[in-house]
């Protein structure tokens, strides 16, 4: 079995050729923006996650890379037309296509990547591709849906744990649980395999995402690698702020309502006292325990899973990884 | 064989039925602009096209309905993402979605039909639905260059009748030309059936969209439904801008060019004087030969179609109610 760091190399190497590829087709200013946004880089977890799962069966991880490539084309598209609706300047260092390039070729190349990572998926070698086009497909339509809660939730103020949890199985966990289901499916995997797959990448996924939140609040800023506070900031609804609003006291929860609906105020001094709140409530350790019961939920699903022990490792191993982001 | 009246009725219901379904889907800030621009009407001529296409072959034309869904949703989402990038306010006498909700709920939204379009599609009842899903995304990505050509040409003072003709082959003639075929996919017509087919729909396509050209010129404003000259007040390039370029002396060409430069202008005006010099260099008939070429063309390849030659009626009076628009 290849290694994940093997896995990166390869994709990794595979999307700069495509985005190269991609990138001197005509018309070039729709082709131009789609492999700037492709060669912008990051870790490439989805796409590894494809080749990890096919390689739990094949050893030929080449007839992955449809379902792989589809998978972060799509991923970037997501990000792509994200950023136009968050008004973002820059991802990864570098500015976004519509600063870069224009808005309207930020929805046009966008949109187009969206159809690209059909016509990658359309690739997969396989008698019958029904199954796997409309996983990708209702794993697409779930990522705008959840995309439009998490849009939805920055006006209210009346957001429940259980459907800050749905909306972030909907924009984060859903994909990530898709990849491996798709490389399992191209590899020919049986049916229950790769729906076991599927709900252990749910599980990861959910762990991930809020270890990601946690991080944003408790993280040590230069191991982690961007600056924290940024949820704090914005007022984002994370498991973190719904928590402290359900446990504050009357007096806490006023405190922190202020800060949430202050229109002035000093940044740092935002993020210092909503932390403060934060660690009075325990959240820290609240967090860690949901992360951990998800994570656990996970390895459980691993174990069950009806494949030979060592072909495993792949995934212990990424796990393992994803969840220690800031060590 | 049903009459085209008959689809136009059966296919209106079928869609409003589905907006209406996915109109009431959670979250509804997502799915409502949905169903706004599904209903907003329109001859719904490419999903017509393709149960005219299936009936040649059968009578089941339910069956062709994921197809001429898929078709409609994708050609509405094209509106709704081009409104955003052409600044439109109205379309259809009723505001354009990013003016009705707002412009991330436009983008989000036709984020969320381009993969709805896609849903249906692969609801398509066939063995193997490869070659339907790859016609429909090649199509797709086709219409994202017309789309980037169409916006390029806008800066562009070089653009040639040809680049013109497959810019409008692009944006316009290959979804026409799509929705022919795949409605013979779906009745499992043989290859070179569906393939001469969709050589019909592109000539007829390219014929259709000229003939929109010439009566945004020379049309009669009360029967043609919508307002005069919008292509000369934005100095569009179409094939009688071109034509007129290409073919005007050198005093001619000034003025021409003049207009097309001016900053300023009174509207009436300049559609007056431009229309005067496409008088005075014939343009209009130059036009309506190019229109007969391709319509012939397209006759041509109705004629050499190996179907019964009755089968082919529905087929003839669509080509001819789409080239009486002004009548």
């Amino acid at each position: 079995m290849y290694t994940i760091q093997q896995l990166q190399t390869i994709i990794a190497e595979k999307i700069q050729k495509e985005a190269d590829r991609i990138g001197a087709t005509e018309p070039l200013n729709l082709y131009h923006p789609v492999s700037y946004t492709l060669n912008m880089g990051g870790k490439r977890l989805r796409p590894v996650m494809a080749l990890l799962a096919y390689n739990m069966f094949r050893d030929d991880i080449e007839k992955a890379f449809p379902a792989a490539l589809a998978i972060e084309i799509f991923h970037n598209f997501t990000l792509l037309h994200d950023d136009i609706m968050d008004c973002a300047d820059m991802r990864r260092g570098q500015p976004v296509v519509h600063k870069k390039f224009s808005e309207n070729a930020a929805i046009l190349s966008g949109d187009a990547m969206s159809i690209l990572a059909y016509q990658y998926i359309l690739q997969t070698e396989l008698p019958d591709i029904r199954q796997v086009t409309q996983l990708f497909s209702q794993t697409a339509i779930e990522i705008c849906e959840g995309q439009q809660y998490d849009m939805d939730f920055e006006t209210r103020m009346d957001v429940t744990i259980g459907e800050y949890l749905e909306m972030i199985r909907l924009k984060t966990a859903v994909l990530l649980a898709c990849s491996l289901k798709a490389g399992a499916l191209a590899a020919g995997a049986d049916q229950p395999v790769a729906d076991s797959l599927y709900e252990f990448g749910i599980n990861l996924g959910m762990a991930f995402q809020l270890q990601d939140d946690l991080l944003d609040v408790f993280a040590d800023e230069e191991k982690f690698g961007k600056t924290i506070g940024g949820d704090i900031t914005t007022n984002k609804k994370t498991f973190l702020l719904l928590k402290a609003l359900e446990l504050a006291k009357e007096k806490t929860k006023q405190q922190l309502l202020g800060w949430i609906t202050a229109k002035r105020f000093d940044i740092s001094e935002k993020i210092d006292a909503v932390r403060k709140i934060y660690s009075e409530l325990n959240i820290q350790q609240i967090t860690q325990n949901e992360i951990e019961a998800f994570y656990k939920a996970a390895m459980k699903n691993l174990d069950e899973l009806a494949v030979p022990q060592d072909r495993k490792n792949g995934l212990v191993s990424l796990s393992e990884m994803m969840m220690k982001r800031d060590h």
